[in-house]
């Protein structure tokens, strides 16, 4: 087990860490009113949440959403207002978000915006979550314009990220958290690079990648806590992005369903690794170490069935995009993330390449 | 003209302020995108806000929505949301909201969660935006359960009331208006009660209304400075209810139209006072008062159509009731605000009283 501190809160990691849910949680909800807000798939195991919270005399009541990312819908953060008001949750009361990723965003914006705001915790339940989604404090909706346009800056005050749950995970969703974690290992550098190019393809290799999440948990703290609200023009959080500027266009593109998160990150590294060898010389072992590990893993390494223009469409509509144009977070070397405007045509090669199943 | 400093912006009021508007543009502002979004009633007047933000060097868009507390909806934020992508307003981008209390609402929590944050400006256009609505960072939406259950504190960088706006303002707006100015009027005490207690019947009275409501607005950045997020739990920021836990209640039971939000406060202010005599005794001559501008304003002093038990089921979801139950803002004479927990059979009775024509 682990802990960070991450202000407001803290972030507690690794096996272990929801026998510890007890005592971390927030003084000031002993004997409010709170509301679990939990995704289906995890909803026969909430004992483990809901338990400790009663043993400290707050009174909770339970909401269960379908999860996913056509959960974070303005729909969903109604049901969730209205099972908050029937519960009489209050501007001292709280919300607890146990689930995936689109679930800890969409409770977290819930929380964000119920009675102007009321405090949360995370409790991630998904590999993707507990490296990237609950960590950080952005919340968000997604809309017929694209993911995560709608949103809010609002930290938990506790996020407990226990793999206990990922015990049942199912597989699509190992590799969409090793999509992340490749992200972060990129981003790390040394010790957490050399063991991701080293992962054995699963099952065998999952209690490794176990492992390398936490490093990516505790690097994502690390970055968040310096730099809470992406204010550093070069670099501080803006690196967290790396893989995702393609990737989440990639993900708009093809809608929802057909490509999860991890898996449009992956091509989105593939894709940064190509760019940061033509701008900033990066070595090309390392986009060839990603590309053999996508492939361990199962994970697709282009998108074949997408048209490009719609992909570049939701390229130019990028929240990160300045005045100067989209800045990409590149690599001088894995641990060396660098920003850049990259020049058009460029992009427009890298584009065509995560569209080209054929590149080897 | 007057200015107050309000973090992190500033408040500039009176006749004269709009062409002082370019002058006080945050800096920022220069050369980004942003979008003006404007209530239907004020639609033809928009070159006093567009010109200076052209002037700038800012580009912007426009954006007309119908207005009214109807306007305060998750779909109107999804128009704010398109149009603004539409025309390429990004993080460093802005939102200028020009319209009455719902505009200004609803396009601050846009400001508030459109790309998880913009900055903006309101240039409220109607008594009740300029003495309250638009002034302390509350934004918010209305739904099914009830008015502002969902909502952000996001405050503007800059509030700009001139009374300019208000030359075609419709009798019923001057009337929703003149009871935030009683409400400011009985907190300040002193002069500003004595010339309420004063003020002519309309048309004549608008002119020394017009005067009153720089006095309250004035008033309410000072309470909202010094209490930005209501947090001082006796007085403070939530002084400023006054009249509003039974007028909120009496709008959600009456449904949006009929009772406009000051004739509302109107009826809400004349249950504090009640309550006022019998917990703190308040000389009854301030209900008297009250009760005899509403007259001569032509305003409500009750809401017969009303049934008490839909009234009492909002008044329990209020956002300021607290485990102990919900709390009023009192007063012990005009200036002399206390916060206080009321007998729920004294409650009846003032319910009693808002929903009875014949109480002289």
């Amino acid at each position: 087990m682990w802990s960070e501190a991450l202000p407001p809160g803290h972030v507690v990691g690794g096996r272990g860490a929801l026998e510890a849910f007890g005592q971390r949680l927030p003084r000031a909800w002993r004997g409010q009113r709170g509301l679990v807000v939990a995704d289906a798939a995890v909803a026969h195991r909430l004992g483990v949440v809901e338990r400790p919270l009663a043993a400290a005399g707050a009174q909770v009541a339970r909401l269960v959403l379908p999860g996913g990312e056509a959960s974070k819908t303005w729909a969903s953060i109604e049901a969730i207002v209205e099972a908050a008001l029937a519960h009489g949750v209050r501007r001292h009361g709280f919300f607890v978000a146990v689930g995936g990723g689109a679930l800890t965003d969409v409770a977290g914006f819930a929380a964000a915006v119920y009675l102007r705001g009321v405090s949360w915790a995370a409790v991630p339940t998904t590999l993707l979550g507990q490296v990237d989604a609950a960590i950080g404090g952005k919340t968000a909706l997604d809309g017929p314009h694209g993911k995560n346009l709608v949103g809010a800056f609002h930290p938990p005050l506790l996020v407990l990220a226990d793999p206990w749950w990922l015990d049942t995970l199912p597989a699509r969703e190992w590799r969409s958290g090793a999509g992340e974690v490749a992200k972060a290992a990129l981003l790390l550098g040394g010790e957490a690079w050399a063991a991701l190019a080293a992962l054995p393809a699963p099952p065998a290799g999952r209690a490794a990648l176990e492992q390398l999440a936490g490093a990516a948990a505790r690097h994502k703290v690390r970055v968040v806590a310096a730099d809470p609200y992406e204010r550093q023009p070069d670099g501080g959080r803006a690196t967290l992005n790396l893989g995702h500027t393609l990737g989440h266009a990639l993900e708009a593109a093809a809608g929802m369903g057909p490509l999860a998160h991890g898996e449009a990150v992956g091509i989105g590294l593939l894709a940064a690794c190509f760019l940061s060898e033509a701008v900033l010389g990066l070595d090309p072992s390392v986009q060839a170490g990603v590309r053999a590990l996508l492939q361990r893993w199962d994970m697709p390494t282009a998108v074949p069935a997408l048209d490009a223009r719609a992909v570049r469409g939701f390229l130019t509509k990028d929240k990160k995009t300045t005045a100067e144009g989209l800045r990409w977070v590149l690599l001088a070397a894995p641990g060396e993330p660098r920003m850049s405007v990259v020049p058009p045509a460029l992009v427009d090669e890298a584009l065509a390449r995560a569209l080209d199943p054929g590149v080897p």
